[in-house]
């Protein structure tokens, strides 16, 4: 058995910030800001959760779920935030899409624990 | 340098549907079936783009974007999508979450050759 799951999350309506992004060589202090961000996002007022992932082949996709726009504005211009976004297209990605978009409805699934 | 990017999109307003999912132990024939579902998924009417990335430790997110919720609803009603799902709630899946999003606004960064 695992601990990892997706974020729990309310019910929608909430918006989701879809990162998806490609890493450069090298960690070029990528790790420590990356794990300040997310200690720092989760914070904010607004947030509701994030779920991240990296695959082999370097593709990582983070999704971080916010109350409302007013959340996600507040958070984007964080004085901190925006170095650290500043040094990613500086230095940490080869490319990136970021899409804020509103949940207008979600399900889950947990499967029963075994007998 | 790396082939791998996020995928591209036309401009907003399109459809996102994440969907983050934690696997059980073994294959199960989940990369037989994963395989043809992306297949299938991207020779759907809407279809506008996939990515994906599963960790280490376990946890997977695929965010596939549509044009719109009626290209979403007909691949939810899809007779191989409908059976694939059931075999992963059956099999694959410890738990999972699916969210469905409209994107209102995106953008991208793609890194400048170096000379």
């Amino acid at each position: 058995m695992t601990d990892v799951a997706p974020a729990s999350l309310p019910a929608p309506p909430y918006y989701a910030v879809v990162f998806t992004a490609v890493r450069t060589a090298g960690d070029n202090g990528y790790a420590e800001t990356g794990e300040r961000m997310m200690k720092l996002a989760a914070d904010q007022p607004g947030f509701l959760g994030v779920d991240s992932a990296r695959g082999a082949n370097g593709l990582g996709i983070t999704v971080s779920y916010w109350r409302d726009e007013e959340s996600i504005a507040a958070w984007r211009s964080h004085a901190e935030h925006i170095l650290a976004r500043a040094r990613g297209r500086e230095h940490w990605y080869t490319s990136f899409a970021l899409h804020v978009a509103k949940v207008e409805r979600a399900y889950g699934f947990t499967r029963p624990a075994e007998l």
